[in-house]
């Protein structure tokens, strides 16, 4: 028997497109010869569709896309994701399913049991869980069919009472098939892939996996979907961040030795995971929003020349617009710097300077400023003037402003609401400033693409004379650390505590990131790397005294 | 027996606030001789706590509170509402409890059943279900204590499989007692009324129900704790949108006659519910983020002038700021209207004209701008300039921006994104344009306090000459009709069609609200007023192509 995975870069509510990718795998499967091709979860219409769920049409055109599917299914099988109707009174009204699909037709419909709503899931928000598991017979074998989730209970502590792969092992099934959609984290890839081999392992069966690739908005999914065979043994790992179909024959999975088992990426590794997604991430956003080109204010700082790095491998060069926006307190070798990145990376560069604005502003708001010290509010304005422009360029000639602000500064506040917290997309909105650091270096290893002088200087917002980042905050090794410890950890300020760092800085740190929860409330979506953003996959209360105390 | 309702506005996560709280409504209990006191779902924390309980610490502060409610209850027995932890392997880590408390200690612990995971509820985030429901004995009474939306599936037809009340009724209970946060929409308390008196007639015992009150950001809870007798009659609604303390003998209970049952409300009724809400609602965001002042612009248009009437009521007028920016565009009418009423108010106003500002982001801009058609960017700088100012003050004064776009604007996008879309709180972000013209109506029954000019004259945003809202949009009691379908009755545009409402429009208004998921998701937090709120309670993919086909 031969089993195709079919891993493609769907698109959320677009139909037309999805449908035709998968005629498309269907029919390159047939070609190979596959008696059998598996799609991701939910692929029909791309996952998550989030309260599009909620439409009956979107039903529909689901259903529709299912049997469209179905009558391409002749002389094989295929294996789809979708919402199903629950025909049941009482319970939600829809099922998160995989469609079997043969001679034509819809032959059998497998429901997931396991519904994750936890970070950046709420599956159960739409669906029902399964509460019956059943295999089917083809070609000889029993497969167990599965919904991503439905394997992840394997040891029967995670956040659910049953374990669905035991109910079907009860059926002696010859393979488990898992339709998932498992978005990137950059430690995540070990822990899906052991999952795998651990269920293969305690079935004694081979796993075949299609996960989805692409991205979602901010939710990022890098594919790299995989194979086991009976013994628990990695078979092989398909491609991640692109698409890919590949097709095993099962007796061969059954003999192969297995390859080496993942490991969890080292720091070089993680930086390059966080690249290749992050790319991944600009791409998608804009091919799926039908935008082409983009737009940022290029400082001379790290995060900016990493923003634009990033975009420039995602979009071209050609489709990028830096724009320099010197300000009363910009330094000369922040203007140089930024110049010397964007001539490095051969961007379109402009240079306006805000200084007739800002005087303008503070001419304008004099009467009620004037016997007032300097202070955040008039750093503020700088930061605001240049949004405005930005947004104006924006506005203007249809270019997607990218925000640059980083996951450190995000977590504390550090940056303007409506100023450098503007943009349509926070590329670099969940990469801390020590692997903002980190990517910078790994991008210079061969050239200097990065000014040396943009890495190696003092940050600094700029926005008063001789500020530095570390007037405000600690040194980024230990904010970073502790901000690790409070979001990625989930550990309270007094364990951090007892970890042996500072109780004032601490507690300092955690009532700023408490305090700054009304920032983040309006800031653009984030694209997510880490185990645990700051954007989707995080609700807090706005006005919370816990953290104060 | 003597059965009292507290009906507290609890704060999240401010222990000490809400033990302070309920211990004193304790003690106004025992003073009344009640012999059992019934406070609202998840009392000791708050509603909804969000990812909170996710913190350990969190949930020790929980506990804390609860043996510290426990101690103080001899001679009287609390009902309270908490998370408790799950102390079986698999499943989520807690539960959303009701805590039994009586002679200084815990006596027994329920744990909800049935957990709301749709529109503004996630509980299933946290909670594990509860599959097992008791009674207990208490003063010769059988009691059943169930937690909100444990009562909410009496048809058996809603989201989920089970009925808890059917299973408790096998116990053969004297009554029931629900804990309850269940929020504010103008047209949602008859029908949690009617859910209580359902359930009084079908079980034939007295249901008193304790409805927790108070604001938490955008989500509002009107109170209005209520008691039924054991023929399904409303006996008693405790006052809404305010705290409350009522004791109940439960012999009068059984004896009284009825209260009339609850209405839909007419329009009237519906602008008074609003206005009252959105007062609570700004009063309690201010109030719980500590922040005491409010600062808007007023733009002699109808949002601002309705905002800041809210807005006085909810903070007095002392603690206002009116700031008028006028424009280029701006009429002077315009300008004459906004003085009438920050006059008619007694509201300290300043006028900040921005077009020294606008022409200064002009020449800045021009040598992009020079061979272009002046158009929504132009447009756009304005309103940009009116924020940098206003946040200017905010900054520097310590004021909170007000955000006075309204739900027809919100939904088709007619706003700009860090202009007029910014703001710490989107006070009338949940009201159709419609229903503001409604409300002011209302405000001005017995005299002009919103000076007629600005109700009769055609809405504008005065960013073109002579521009207005119907350049651009239907009109609004048109828009408000299809939005009203598409948003509330979650129809699809083909429904609204049959409907009998033009095609091309229906098509169109669907094909802005999806295009415009991408402003929203950055816009500040709306008071939740309505069944479905373009912000709490609504997540759209931000590129999903669905909406233009």
């Amino acid at each position: 028997m031969r089993i195709a995975l079919a891993q493609i870069n769907l698109h959320v509510g677009n139909f037309g497109y999805n449908l035709d990718k998968m005629l498309e795998a269907i029919e390159a499967a047939r070609k190979q010869h596959a008696d059998l091709i598996v799609f991701s979860e939910l692929s029909v219409c791309g996952y998550p569709p989030r309260d599009l769920l909620y439409s009956d049409r979107f039903l529909e055109q689901c259903m529709e896309s299912v049997y469209q599917l179905a009558k391409a299914c002749t002389g094989i099988v295929a294996i789809v994701g979708g919402p199903s109707r629950n025909k049941e009174t009482g319970g939600k009204s829809i099922f998160n399913s995989a469609f079997l699909l043969y001679d034509g037709a819809i032959q059998n419909v497998y429901n997931k049991g396991l519904l994750p709503t936890y970070d950046v899931f709420n599956e159960y928000r739409y669906f029902e869980p399964a509460t019956e598991f059943n295999t089917v017979m083809f070609n000889g074998k029993r497969i167990a069919i599965t919904v991503c989730e439905d394997i992840w209970n394997i040891d029967g502590l995670g956040m659910y009472p049953i374990n669905p792969p035991d109910i079907l092992a009860r059926q002696k099934p010859d393979l488990i098939i898992n339709i998932s959609a498992s978005p990137f984290a950059w430690n995540h890839r070990p822990e899906r892939l052991n999952i795998l081999m651990q269920n293969a392992s305690r079935y004694g069966v081979p796993v075949f996996s299609a996960n989805q690739v692409g991205a979602q908005t901010d939710l990022l999914f890098d594919g790299a979907s995989a194979v086991c065979n009976q013994k628990g043994q990695l078979v092989d790992v398909l491609p991640a961040f692109e698409e890919a179909l590949c097709v095993y024959e099962l007796d061969e999975v059954l003999q192969h030795p297995g390859i080496e088992p993942p490991k969890v990426p080292d720091d070089r590794e993680k930086y390059r995971l966080m690249q290749q997604a992050l790319v991944m991430g600009i791409r998608d956003y804009f091919r799926k929003t039908g935008i082409k080109k983009a737009i940022l204010g290029l400082s001379g700082g790290l995060d900016s020349a990493l923003t634009l790095v990033l975009a420039v491998e995602a979009l071209g060069a050609e489709n990028l617009w830096a724009v320099l926006l010197p300000g009363p307190y910009s330094s000369d070798h922040s203007v140089a710097d930024a110049l010397q990145l964007a001539n490095n990376l051969g961007v379109r560069h402009s240079t306006i300077p805000i200084n007739d604005v800002v005087k303008s502003f503070n001419k304008s708001l004099e009467p009620f400023f004037v016997d007032t010290a300097s202070g955040i509010a008039e750093e503020n304005i700088q930061a605001r003037a240049r949004a405005v422009i930005l947004m104006g360029l924006s506005n203007k000639f249809g270019y997607m402003l990218l925000n640059t602000s980083n996951k450190s500064e995000a977590a504390v506040g550090y940056g303007t609401l409506y100023g450098d917290m503007c943009g349509g997309l926070a590329v670099i909105g969940d990469v801390y400033k020590t692997e903002v650091f980190g990517m910078a270096g790994m991008i210079n290893e061969r050239d200097e693409i990065i000014p040396n002088n943009t890495i190696v200087k003092p940050p600094s917002a700029e926005l008063k004379p001789d500020q530095k980042d570390t007037d405000s905050l600690p040194p980024y090794d230990i904010l970073d650390s502790i901000l690790y410890r409070l979001l990625e950890k989930q550990q309270d300020p007094s364990a951090i505590i007892a970890d042996g760092f500072d109780e004032q800085l601490v507690r300092k740190t955690a009532r700023m990131v408490f305090m700054n929860e009304y920032k983040r409330f309006q800031s653009p979506p984030m694209l997510r790397v880490s185990p645990k953003c700051l954007g989707i996959g995080r609700e807090m209360p706005l006005e919370a005294v816990n953290g104060k105390q």
